[in-house]
């Protein structure tokens, strides 16, 4: 094989000359893609995700009519982006997938039963896979191809990776081979992040992190230089889309929320400059941090998953001191604004690993806000984020259980309803039972939907039904919920088994009603 | 009120003579236990709770009569014993109770809605405590006394708890006012105790614990010598009761365990001494640590929320280098065996705060193997550990979901059937899906039954289901369940939505058909 000319700008970036003698091609690293092949990725939530090998073998796949012959396991922070591993999924290309994904062909292929795909904790997933757990029965132990992003390699050969770290560290860690992606369309980001990588018990350490701005690692990732099989130079972006706006109910949950954080500070339960905040994905999440963008708290500070637009607008409000997270996902007018402004932000931000960014450790101590999007909750406070009609997956776990079971202020936020095909308030997202459970009622503090917001701290089971009916559920639905609670506690309470009361024969009726005549509202009674 | 003459029994354990001056009998400090107080007590799972203050007003509300209105809300670590909290339910006395109890009458007053209980992650509890959460609404926002037992008062009037730390270090920082009880009639238990208390974010500190036997804190109590309001000599005995031995079923587990870990062992996933231990309460947990004291494994250590007897016979074994918990809850025999002992066990063994033994961020740091007893687990490996029939308290969830989260090894062990009352294998503990989920799929690596061991790490939840099925369900289910699953796949993957299939209107057939005809067995087919 015939080594390509690096160009300036990739000499620029890689600073190990043994790194430049493995410069090739995507179609000469096609050998390391054997048919069953057990592969990781970088990226989180579709940034810093390898683009330029993974769309050749899809190209390679296409073009040789090779669907369902060259099928991978595929080991990912999170989600990549879609027009590699969605484009994967519908080329039948997936094997098994771990431990989160979006888009439509993978979803399909998950829920049709082509695609083996488990959802972990976002911060379990990456110390699962060091302990060997996810490559126990493969020959090797390890995982046979890893392929990374870097936007730059250093003297010593290790990688300084773009607008993600997700599970890079342990992914390398795990590798057989490496393949590097240097990314010469994107800025370096050195001195962006802060690395640490896993060590094994009974030898694992503490995480010296007290303040959201605290550094424990190093810049770059560190890289085994006889592993590396292969550099590649990549010119193509990462494929991020469009922030989704906030709308009226999702303002109606942000100011519901921001009330509430005024009342925990003026009874001393909470700082003037409240606590880390931890914020999801979707536009309940927007409106939130658009929020607080207009409230009077200052010297606020961020320790989160993923980095999104309106968290510039938090910066450029002057309210925000410093934010943490695992990945960037800006859009693409997001990211413009983000390099054009480098100088501004920099220093304002720092990237870690999912396992340091979702660590149960890290966000007790520092008393984070918690605050995350459902499928749907129930009364007694259990939430479903992964499974409709507790059977279709949607997205995956994600980091939602990192940070629910373990921050100060555990908060769901969703709508009260959301539109079925012919009702657009088919769907009650407050419901009498949830039919898949991610988190338990032992985890949340706060659920708010547009309608109010259900403080439930210190309640029973009854007691926060009656709450989450009354403040959260949409008066479309409040009588029926009443209804279900009341005659669950009439016949449990004449059994001797009252604590949480059910009509367990029952409790998925309202899905039953939707599935039937297409609107929960259409439950004829329990 | 006349001071009671202090015995010398006593004077030798109160080390700070203004103590002394603050003795008292318990009759003299009725005033403080105004009815809808808010009551904290030492103790956790049946030792180091107070004993002879809550029976004198178990004994005053019994002599005038006054059930129903002397109620209070009453916190301690876990299980208080039953002549205290079980005969308080009794009397009526308990208006709301957390996180966890123990004793039929108390169970009755929960289920039949009289109490109000909630359950919460025992490491968690204490830490809401300390937020304010659950005094929130209270005028003076915090606890209105505390009453703690303690086996040495310090010359710095710091106290030495005995049997149990629990959550006796928040209460005492929550406390309005505080009540000691010292026990002459116990050891003083000083230096057995790695005591830490507990600072509000942004102000809260790493738990720099690397090996089971680190400390990290003093070996007593603080408390403000201010808030004490009184002090009582007590000399009654914890009410422990008889160790639950193992019987055939439980044996058969902790052979499967056993190979288990030897596997592991083999594969170079554990140390040859294995990791830190935690292990449940009852007879599976009791086969379990027997099982150990006849095994290869050497050096062996015990990271757990509960030490039992069975934990003597492995140190005698030889096989136990130390072992760290936050009770010690011997049996009459296995005290005096203790105590007959002490030289031998006292340096290998290490009391902490329950926020302590049971805090995440050490149990995943030090890779525990965490094993625990559920009602019933379901297909896809969510355990219900609290609520039987979706509805009915039994305990509470206890330390279950703090360990199996973040342990290294999470495992579920239960015989794979119970009687019910008309057939010995009426209830099978492998169900299709769980009436109440307080540990996801997302948590747990193996369940075992006497019938063998299901390994799911790494695996999808249809891949999951067969091997649980197979493995673990009992004979007389595994038709049965097999038929329920085939079904669901069936009926989902025509939907498109087969991640993981179920027939969500039935899955609770097999509580129906034990509701209506006394046995899972009666089920007609799905």
């Amino acid at each position: 094989m015939a080594s390509p000319v690096a160009s300036a700008a990739l000499k620029a970036r890689i600073r190990r000359p043994s790194m430049l003698k493995k410069l090739c091609q995507p179609q000469d690293l096609l050998q390391h893609f054997p048919n069953g092949a057990y592969i990781g990725w970088s990226g989180f939530t579709g940034v810093g995700y390898p683009k330029k090998v993974p769309t050749y073998l899809a190209d390679h796949v296409e073009q040789h009519k090779l669907q369902g012959q060259l099928k991978y396991s595929l080991f990912v922070g999170a989600s990549s982006g879609s027009e590699t591993e969605n484009r994967w999924a519908g080329l039948d290309m997936i094997a098994r997938r771990s431990p989160h994904q979006v888009g439509k062909a993978i979803a399909k292929g998950i829920n049709e039963g082509r695609i083996n795909f488990f959802d972990k904790h976002l911060s379990m997933f990456p110390v699962d896979l060091v302990y060997g757990f996810y490559t126990k029965d493969r020959p090797n132990k390890n995982l046979d191809v890893v392929v990374v992003e870097a936007t730059d390699i250093k003297e010593d050969g290790s990688i300084v990776p773009g607008a993600s770290v997700g599970a890079t560290p342990e992914l390398v860690q795990m590798a057989d081979k490496i393949i590097i992606e240097v990314n010469t369309s994107l800025p370096s980001f050195d001195g962006l992040h802060d690395i640490t990588m896993t060590d094994l018990p009974p030898h694992r350490k503490p995480y010296l992190i007290m303040g959201v701005e605290d550094r424990i690692g190093k810049t770059s990732i560190p890289i085994d230089p006889e592993k590396v099989v292969g550099v590649v130079e990549s010119d193509y972006q990462d494929q991020t889309s469009p922030n989704t706006p906030a709308d009226e109910s999702s303002a109606a949950i942000a100011t519901h929320l921001i009330e509430f954080f005024e009342h925990e500070v003026k009874h001393g339960r909470m700082p003037k400059s409240l606590l880390p905040i931890q914020s999801g994905i979707g536009n309940i999440a927007n409106a939130v941090i658009g929020g607080l963008s207009e409230s009077n708290f200052w010297n606020l500070k961020v320790w989160t998953e993923v980095i999104q637009d309106t968290f510039l607008d938090l910066f450029d409000s002057g309210r925000l001191d410093f934010a943490t997270a695992t990945s960037i996902r800006f859009s693409p007018e997001g990211f413009k604004r983000f390099y054009d402004n480098w100088e501004a932000y920099h220093n304002k931000l720092l990237l870690r690993s999912q396992q340091v960014s979702n660590s149960p450790e890290i966000i007790r101590r520092l008393g984070v806000i918690g605050m995350n999007t459902p499928v749907e909750v129930d009364i007694y406070a259990h939430a479903n984020s992964t499974c409709v009609m507790g059977s279709r997956m949607l997205n995956g776990l994600g980091g939602s259980a990192d940070f629910l079971r373990s921050a100060k202020y555990s908060i769901m936020h969703t709508p009260s309803t959301r539109p079925s095909k012919t009702d657009p308030h088919g769907v009650s997202c407050i419901v009498p039972m949830c039919t898949h459970v991610d988190q338990t009622e032992h985890d949340l503090d706060v659920i708010v939907t547009e309608a109010g917001l259900a403080d439930v701290r210190g309640l029973s089971p009854k007691e926060r039904a009656r709450v989450i009916i009354d403040k959260c559920a949409h008066e479309l639905y409040r009588p029926i919920l009443n209804d279900y609670f009341e005659k669950a506690e009439f016949e449990c309470m004449r059994k001797g088994w009252g604590h949480e009361p059910h009509l367990l024969f029952n409790s998925f009726d309202l899905h039953k009603a939707l599935q039937e005549h297409g609107s929960m509202r259409e439950i004829k009674g329990w």
